[in-house]
């Protein structure tokens, strides 16, 4: 096997799995390796060092999550019910993460950042670039409901902030009490920091479910 | 020195000053020890583990913090102030570590969550125990607000919940971006998040520094 795209790939899947259990400091380069089955010298091949792996775990985690937002966010449906959509699918997957590892690992972005943010400034810009861009993706969501007259939030850059801000709080919670229920307030609290309007708001309310 | 109890004072302030700047995982016993100045053998006359340290500098960390909140959620003033209080006290602490060692080092309950609560079960009851005191705090204020009509909340705990997560999503924001400023929106997304009343709100609302 060796050094084969294999096993980057090896070694990338391994590094995704035991960063989201354990998080970063805690992982050495050879629990890595052997987790992926690979030996030492094709770490050090594909990686200069477990900085650079961090950051292509980052990288891989973003382009599959980005998607899944694009999915959420993008499309025909009013624009507050594809931000709902985004809240029930993370809830979704996190329940998904936990029925098959037993616990809730929670946002891998959050986890990061809370570890590392402070400690390798490589690690703290990639961070920031993906939050801009979550930020961005729901900034643009907030701006299309505001044109349409259903929320009256004063900069919808702010507001989408505190919406991300308040997904992560909440996931924050859902990790520490392994407990995904805590996403469901996620739907009224994003309403409520956008000023939705009521009466605009009325058949969102309730066209999903309860 | 050696054992005496100000090597376990010593123990503990280095161990707190080590986390707050690199979390739990990435720090060994031997640095604790020699950051603190004492000889390994103190640490373990006082200590049985590091994740015996790590609750002790937890409960010493809470106890202070608690003495904070108390201090800024208690008193005669109207009970939206003080949380009103509890937002700027939080800005204005992080705000003076950021000045006296470069970065905002964030919540180290929120921190600690995200690092450890999936690693270490009596790291995450603790965790559980002190964010559970820290919801029931603002809880007791929301609803005095409610009990005034100054609020609308159905739910207080849901709604102290919350403002909890949000703080802690703001937070991370603040650490991330190594900039206290995203802490400016809190107040008002508190009051989104209560669905506190614009007639009743607009005393607090110009009552304190914009």
């Amino acid at each position: 096997m060796g050094r084969t795209s294999d096993a980057k790939e090896k070694i990338l899947n391994a590094a995704h799995s035991l960063i989201e259990l354990r998080g970063y400091s805690a992982l050495g380069v050879a629990e890595i390796c052997k987790a992926a089955d690979v030996p030492k010298g094709s770490f050090y091949y594909f990686f200069e060092s477990k900085e650079a792996l961090a950051l292509a775990v980052l990288d891989e985690h973003w382009h599959t999550q980005r998607g899944e937002w694009a999915r959420a966010l993008e499309g025909d449906a009013e624009p507050l019910s594809r931000l709902r959509r985004l809240f029930e699918q993370t809830q979704a997957g996190l329940r998904a993460g936990q029925q098959s590892c037993g616990t809730v690992s929670g946002c891998m972005f959050g986890n990061l950042t809370l570890e590392l943010s402070n400690q390798t400034e490589p690690i703290r810009a990639r961070l920031q670039q993906i939050f801009d861009a979550q930020v961005e993706m729901v900034d643009t969501v907030i701006a299309e409901a505001r044109e349409r007259g259903e929320v009256t939030a004063g900069d919808t850059r702010d507001a989408a902030r505190s919406v991300v801000a308040q997904l992560e709080g909440q996931v924050l919670f859902a990790k520490l009490y392994n407990n995904t229920q805590h996403l469901e307030a996620l739907w009224e609290n994003c309403l409520a920091l956008l000023s939705a309007r009521p009466t605009g708001m009325a058949a969102v309310r309730s066209s999903g479910p309860t």
